[in-house]
């Protein structure tokens, strides 16, 4: 064993002789590379990087990763073959802005919180046994929006960033282009309804936020969820129909048996406080609410955890509930006796739509890992994710494995990795302990390409993150200065359970997971596993 | 349609209006997150954003997505069912450093090189019918190297991070602890000897390069790739063998029938001036190749490109290669009539393997998308990744999807993003031309979190990247300041086609990847497909 003198001094001496030989030409570059390369690969395995991190004594063992092998093998022989068996029922869980980034760090929260190193972890849709990928590019844009991509995920077509439920034959903002029937879409929700399944949308966003619209809106602009919004984009609001109003009066929105989430001021007057104490934001002087119970003889709206919890869904026909004027709090930031988690969302909903014989589909999203993300505040994202894989797993445990079909996926990324050396355990929220940049200050283990906080001094230098990282709603470091984190265009992964998972693998493009869906339950207007 | 003015000065008042209300507590952080992303959703909604977007026209018809729904579902209704047929022979192609970002941007680039917008493009692993998702942490490490990595993939066993064919009982420079045989581990290419099979070993890198080394080396410390790199680590090389003389001197690297790569000085002594010109880089004055043909019968050396493709594979019993003295240079900057491409080694490799009626095991890695991405030379990744795509296209061309099983992986990510929201067809080397940062300044589409070049003026603000960005050798942003980028921690893609490829869906431990080969070549002391 040499000491990290000689470590440090006879590599040096072999770089001069190295860089004295002739080199030429494309020679040249590849040498300096490989110096490069292994001056840098000096660094990082040096005393520091090598040596001082911990191993789990059990994993030191190669049988312990023999038997873990043998154990992935056999449950995977253990699958049922491939076969004819429909689906009955369909959830889509849907973490809005969760990469495969996020779905590693989550699961390494998840392991840290329990006292664990945190890698070996596993969230419950990890344990699904098919999993794919998802090209989450729209028509006009590489990198997407939550807009254009629930339309290619419930719609089962690619349309322009800030549409829903319309082709891109429609351009931003164009009212008149949405109405043409050619380019309007119907979303697999009214597929489910026409083969007389129930149908619901949970949301921990508002129900009128990019993704839950997908499965009723048609609209030039996601924007557009009030009268006032569409007002604001200086379109006529009484012949361009707000996606409130879509939700409470058209097909299929109105026959949503049950629609959980946040945004009650989108559906109220603003002459009307709403349950949480703020002004409606419509312009109109609607009630979409009254007007909503008029049409729900037996319908029910909720505003609150206890509401919700109390709930007989055997003595109501359906049940609209709004837990917040606008978007639902953070989980860790939420007062739990007043908002209800998405468990609890999922397991009303669950117990609602499965009074059907018929069947139901429902889409669940964990709408704020992408707002976690766009503060990059990452401990928010996680904490979101870590909540939304809580509800997967309730709706596994309530379901049976042989009759419903549940997929779990993103929409799109998000830029932010796990960077650098990290050691086993190292502290998902925090610093890199073995690894400095040239002027030898440490850097965070999640970093984000663009965001709020670059943590430079006046100089323009990284400064220390000590005492700065580490907690839940710390701000990540980030590159580029912008208001907000940045989607990202990498594939999303595809998790999937139940009757035809076994056809959600390979890469597919996101449009087509709505149809695989379709086939599996034997609804819709293309192939179905009926016609076997 | 409203003008730019309106939409701006609009939610202005809005925002201003929303803000006058009392707010309180938890209440508050989400008005702000919402006043927040509402701002920031006018910002990235108004007309250069939502607008200035190109779309294919013929993707403006539903039609269009419905079609290709059907060809996706179709292709995978047409699969074979899982049955009990056994891998005659397995490929495994490695991708070292190759996150799922940058198999999206290679897809992207490869379109674009095309004269396509790139974004529909599939690279030809990606139309391989079943995917998993691989875990590359490694016993000590959260963020993985190629060391620890191979040793998985290669080896069944996790271990620590610098070592290969060890256990995690093994310390980093610790030779004893690796000569105990308690700590040494078989790997794939010796199950598949022992079987009767054949088998090689291609780089772009080095034979004795952590990636390729997982098929044949036991060491404590991936630098020893010779003698010196040994004693430059304070550890006496006499009684320590270094890698190139494992490869050609021990079980299984000796009986190896191809060795394809780089790295020439590894084998020879410093008073030896290589077939490249540079001297040996051994100190002990043995000539290993020298002594690998005393003991190879009919094996022939070959150095350059002329020599590899003159070859009658059917006339020599085994091939080593070594097209370079280090490193193979990048196919960017490579002397095309000197070195070989990865899919002319992928051919004869196969060529002179499948001469073995019992079949073969192949290890074929890419192993210059990890370097390109190390220097942050995003063009220069994407470029490798692109050969590595087309030498798979080649195997599974020159191979029976009846009996060769391919399974392509990456080892572990770096971290890069596409970030933002580009328009579609973008150039994914450039520029995003829709979104700027809070000081107007335009940013790259690919982003690393370290790296060499920040691009910042001396007052560390961001300086506008136009015709700094764009070629293919130009060094993509990063922000924190190293000589290198630095891995990331993400799950990897695992793609596979041929004999018992439907088991590699599903999220698995790196370390089953090599066990699931086995089981389906019937090799190995594990499960087998032949059990049953």
């Amino acid at each position: 064993m040499g000491s990290s003198q000689q470590q440090l001094v006879l590599p040096i001496l072999l770089l001069l002789a190295l860089a004295g030989t002739a080199l030429s030409g494309v020679q040249e570059v590849h040498d300096v590379l490989e110096l490069t390369g292994r001056a840098a690969n000096k660094l990082r395995f040096s005393t520091d990087v090598a040596t001082d991190k911990y191993t789990p004594p059990e994993e030191m063992d190669p049988q312990f990763w023999y038997n873990l092998a043998d154990e992935e093998i056999t449950k995977r022989l253990q699958l049922p073959q491939p076969n004819s068996q429909k689906a009955k029922n369909i959830i889509l869980f849907l973490g809005d802005g969760m990469p495969l980034t996020t779905v590693a760090a989550a699961r390494i929260l998840k392991g840290q919180r329990q006292g664990k190193t945190g890698e070996e972890s596993s969230l419950s849709f990890e344990k699904f046994p098919y999993t794919g990928l998802s090209r989450t590019y729209c028509t006009n844009a590489q990198v997407p929006d939550s807009a254009c991509t629930a339309t290619a995920y419930l719609c089962g077509v690619k349309t322009n960033i800030i549409n829903i439920g319309v082709s891109a034959a429609v351009n931003f903002n164009n009212c008149t282009a949405s109405q043409d029937p050619a380019n309007r879409l119907t979303s697999i929700a009214e597929w489910a309804q026409n083969a007389g399944k129930s149908t619901g949308i949970v949301s921990t966003t508002t129900l009128t936020h990019a993704s839950p619209s997908g499965a009723y809106a048609k609209t030039a602009n996601r924007m557009w969820e009030c009268d006032t919004d569409v007002t604001s984009y200086g379109v006529d609001a009484s012949t361009c129909v707000d996606m409130a109003t879509q939700l409470v009066t058209q097909t299929p929105g109105k026959n949503f048996e049950v629609m959980l989430g946040g945004g009650m001021g989108k559906f109220l007057p603003s002459s009307i406080v709403d349950s949480h104490g703020n002004p409606g934001e419509r312009s109109d002087g609607v009630n979409l609410l009254s007007r909503w119970q008029a049409r729900h003889n037996g319908g029910v709206l909720v505003t609150n955890r206890n509401q919700l919890l109390r709930l007989n869904v055997s003595a109501v026909s359906s049940i609209i509930g709004l837990f917040q004027s606008s978007l639902m709090n953070f989980h860790l930031e939420a007062d739990d006796t007043y908002q209800p988690t998405l468990s609890e969302l999922t397991e009303v909903t669950i117990k609602k739509l499965s009074q059907n014989k018929n069947g139901y589909f429902a889409f669940i999203e964990g709408g704020l890992i992408d707002y976690g993300n766009h503060y990059t505040k990452a401990g928010y994202a996680l904490d979101e994710a870590l909540e939304f894989e809580k509800a997967i797993q309730l709706a596994r445990d309530m379901t049976d494995i042989e009759d419903t079909l549940i997929v779990v996926t993103a929409d799109h990324g998000h830029a932010v990795s796990i960077a650098g050396y990290p050691g086993r355990g190292t502290p998902i929220l925090g610093i890199n302990q073995h690894d400095t940049d040239v002027n030898g200050v440490k850097y965070s283990v999640l970093n984000y390409a663009a965001g709020p906080n670059q943590y430079l001094d006046e100089n323009g230098q990284r400064i220390p993150l000590d005492g700065i990282l580490g907690s839940d709603d710390a701000i990540t470091p980030s590159y580029i200065p912008m208001e907000q984190g940045v989607h990202s265009g990498e594939d999303v992964g595809i998790f999937a359970s139940g009757p035809q998972s076994h056809l959600f693998t390979g890469i597919m493009q996101q449009s087509t997971i709505p149809h695989l869906m379709a086939y599996a339950a034997c609804i819709g207007s293309g192939k179905q596993v009926c016609d076997n």
